[in-house]
């Protein structure tokens, strides 16, 4: 056999041209120049915009299917349960589901003399996501700018007016659509880490987190989805999955664990008919526990104060 | 209120510049130019690198954590198991888990004059994946260029050999990662995709499988994973998720349904262990589904004709 060395890098371009604003190596990077963009142009407009909006949460798990989009419509429906004003971000372009979740399916987004006009769901809930743009069958396959553009475009150009919050819901993966949203709205309150109980979750959440610290946003904790599953036949509790990766996840990282949320058929039901669990089965395991993570998460972030 | 029109796209610039290659409307365009990329160049090497093996399978889902990458291995264990040499190209970057499913972690590339070598895990299946690159710590945000970088990597330089087959596990999104792949392998034998039984998965699936008919690849069918849950203790199966919603898609887009995979704790526990489900517990009932839809795949694409 041939002479062997270990592969620690793949062979990509890493060289600085000092556009910073699309650099794969921006949180990497210590250059005093990758300031400059925070006071000029569209991210000044984007501050500007969203400067009537309390406080900015931002949801990320890494890994795809963890429940991001779930909770974080349910948290924005457990903070209007409350009598916030709450708007979602959905992040994901590729793959929208959060219109479908808040009950805003088959609603636009409009365009008025005052910018683009969210679509409303339940509980007024505002929604920027392009599930409210695009055709069930049309695909987008954007790469990096198009992402970008489209990031500027949801928080640049959105009439989101004075409201009490902003969840931004982050899709699977550290990359382009994570880096953008993070550059944009750089003072977000916190970010709430999603993950569920197997093994492999863990390691990608974990690389969300560590994104998410490089950006120096505080994390408030992890919360552990589809944590067990009642029988609905004997009534016994079981783990599809393994268990405690959450806690564990968060012990690794020296986080808070924020709590659990069980699987429960219920949580698929509601989501399917755009209402979120919190709201149609507030009397269920993973409502009350949702509603307690949700307290913390204000305590955390000062609400009110 | 002010006059409101619907929107139904984002002011995203979608003009000609003649770079095929990276362009985000790949698909949608009908210019003869772009075909002059599949005759050149790294396009052209990779061809030849990978001409020594005899299939390809792409595995999408276009949603995260439905199970592509657990299905994905578990597609190249029964295939293995069927005395098959099988390769693994994960083209997840960001969140690489195909290395702890296939018993690698720990491994690394290896580089020799002959190449990239493949790390090799359970019945010799070989996996090239960013996580026998990557520390765990390590995070990646790599916008489009150095993902397509990395792709041409995997392909062009890699020492695969003579091989029965390569499966190419693509994660979450129809826009960088799958764009790459689907251009670098336009003659891959077909695409397994994988959902689970929700209603929101199906929308989001739908939009995978459209982009793979845009690249004229064949859908070999669907699966249905997560499907329905036997509780250890009274042994009643119970459905978690909604149900028949692989079927559903199946149906509206005119494709074979495959099979379905049932949630079972066994699939968790073989994961963490890096060892597939099919290989460890091969008289389980997912075992036993997913062996039934290999021999379909098998049929479909003419294995040994």
């Amino acid at each position: 056999m041939a002479a062997e060395k270990e592969i620690t890098q793949i062979n990509v371009d890493l060289s600085c041209d000092l556009r910073c604003e699309g650099c794969e190596k921006f949180y990497d990077c210590d250059r005093p120049e990758k300031q400059d963009m925070y006071r000029q142009g569209r991210m000044k407009l984007a501050k500007e915009r969203i400067s009537r909006i309390k406080k900015k949460l931002v949801v990320v798990g890494g890994k795809g299917g963890v429940g991001k989009s779930i909770l974080c419509c349910n948290i924005a429906a457990g903070l209007a349960m409350k009598g916030r004003t709450v708007s979602v971000l959905d992040q994901n372009f590729d793959g929208p589901v959060v219109h479908k979740m808040l009950g805003m399916e088959g609603k636009k987004l409009g365009m008025t003399e005052h910018g683009i006009e969210p679509a409303v769901g339940v509980l007024d809930i505002q929604g920027i996501t392009m599930g409210c743009v695009l055709e069930e069958d049309e695909v987008l396959t954007w790469f990096h700018d198009l992402r970008r553009n489209a990031t500027e475009e949801f928080l640049c150009h959105v009439n989101y007016g004075e409201r009490d919050y902003l969840l931004t819901d982050i899709p699977a993966g550290t990359s382009s659509d994570t880096v953008n949203i993070l550059q944009y709205i750089p003072e977000a309150d916190g970010v709430v880490v999603v993950t569920i109980p197997s093994d492999v979750s863990q390691g990608v959440a974990h690389k969300a987190i560590v994104v998410c610290q490089k950006a120096n946003l505080p994390i408030l904790g992890v919360v552990e989805n589809m944590s067990g599953f009642v029988c609905p036949t004997c009534g016994e509790q079981s783990e599809p999955y393994q268990t405690g990766g959450g806690e564990k996840l968060a012990k690794d990282m020296g986080v808070e664990f924020l709590g659990k949320i069980p699987l429960d058929k219920k949580i698929s039901i509601s989501t399917q008919e755009g209402d979120p669990f919190v709201h149609k089965f507030p009397d269920i395991e993973a409502s009350k526990n949702l509603m307690k993570i949700i307290d913390r998460i204000e305590e955390k972030i000062g609400w009110g104060k």
